[in-house]
């Protein structure tokens, strides 16, 4: 029987969602744990992750109710370890390829995406940058990505890293939500549904949606307030890799 | 035969140094090129990382000088995605354990002691900050270090990733190198060097220090002015993860 697994998450945290793909794609049996980021449980940071972040992972020890953490399962953190350590728990599932110049092209697609990404989408969403200056990032994104198929071909813990970011940029931007001016987002977001530019990007992003792991881990919120908080700075004060 | 290794460096560049102390690990033959980052060759971006930063490797392909790189080798670039590469092309070096749990271990160390040491250290550097602020940080660093050994036990490229900046720090603060007052780089360096609450930092930054894959690697340059590109901005721009 494979060791228990409990998630702690939050549904609108990106990092959080990176691990819930993870872990949906290996179809190893976890329990779910919600975790409210604006009232966290006064027991979370001394028994599950002393940085007080999610996504964690209890792993092993006695079958308990999440919100009683056993002090015997082991407690893991940090969305980019806990994609490696899924991947490295359910070998059948082929979650990272065997093969080494694979793997270190999958891992090379998440540090090259991030870093490109995350240099310019905060900067948008705090009104200091025009929301069209992601589109730049999106031509750097599709000439990293293979003719079709998934970051590497087939779908590995490289797609579950950065599926999150741009799942929360659809939301933001068609629904013209940052601190840009009112109507850039819509717009961006537009030609990104529309210009035969952005096709292979287009067509990777429809793909990644289509997977069943996304449709069961993806809550986007109608509720302004919470959409907002996607994109702030509040959030990330818990929900960090 | 193991495929050919071509790896592009420089001596200054802490990240370029991870890759070559998981090589010097690895057992594995490969060729050394030193990249002189002022003054790049100009076929180094196009043939070998069009990102223009080493640390990079060549794989594969004939037998060539460095400076006429194959294009049927494979280029891969990052550091760390190189030494996961570096581990996961020679599986009898232990250069990561088995065990997924000891594997998380290993990565959770290096996120948290590079998150935490970069948040600080360039501030030091810059005069920002006080060189004193680092010794916070070597807390928490001991905090995570077993009782004996390396960062989870066993050597492994978890400390590859973080050799190269404590090795550089204790030169420039040994030596007063960074914008902050005079002696305070000094006086800092004695403290860690002295007080009894460093010891297991001190312990393991020696263990590190001892290893042959470090002596064979690490040049460090009495110059001033060497010392000073270690920590300027100016080196950041080609030598990166």
């Amino acid at each position: 029987m494979p060791e228990r697994i409990t998630l702690y998450s939050a549904k609108v945290c990106p990092w959080a969602h990176r691990a819930e793909l993870a872990l949906k794609e290996s179809k190893l049996p976890y329990k779910r744990y919600e975790i409210d980021l604006a009232n966290k449980p006064e027991w979370y940071a001394p028994k599950v992750n002393p940085a007080s972040k999610v996504p964690a992972i209890a792993y092993g020890g006695p079958d308990v109710s999440p919100d009683t953490p056993s002090p015997e399962s082991i407690k893991l953190a940090e969305s980019g370890v806990l994609i490696e350590f899924i991947a490295d728990i359910a070998p059948e599932a082929n979650l990272l390829p065997k093969d080494p110049v694979a793997r270190a092209k999958a891992r090379f697609f998440v540090e090259t995406v991030m870093s490109k990404w995350s240099a310019v989408y905060y900067s948008v969403l705090q009104g200091n940058a025009e929301p069209s200056v992601l589109l730049g990032v999106l031509e750097v994104i599709q000439d990293l990505l293979p003719k079709d198929g998934y970051a590497i071909g087939e779908w590995s813990i490289a797609d579950a890293a950065v599926t999150p970011f741009f799942a929360r940029a659809e939301v933001i931007l068609s629904n013209d939500i940052g601190k840009y001016p009112v109507g850039k987002g819509v717009e961006t977001w537009s030609v990104i549904q529309n210009d035969a530019k952005y096709a292979r990007f287009r067509k990777y992003f429809q793909d990644l949606k289509n997977r069943d792991s996304f449709k069961e881990t993806f809550f986007p919120v109608s509720r302004q307030g919470s959409l907002l908080l996607w994109g702030g700075t509040d959030v990330n004060l818990f929900c960090d890799r």
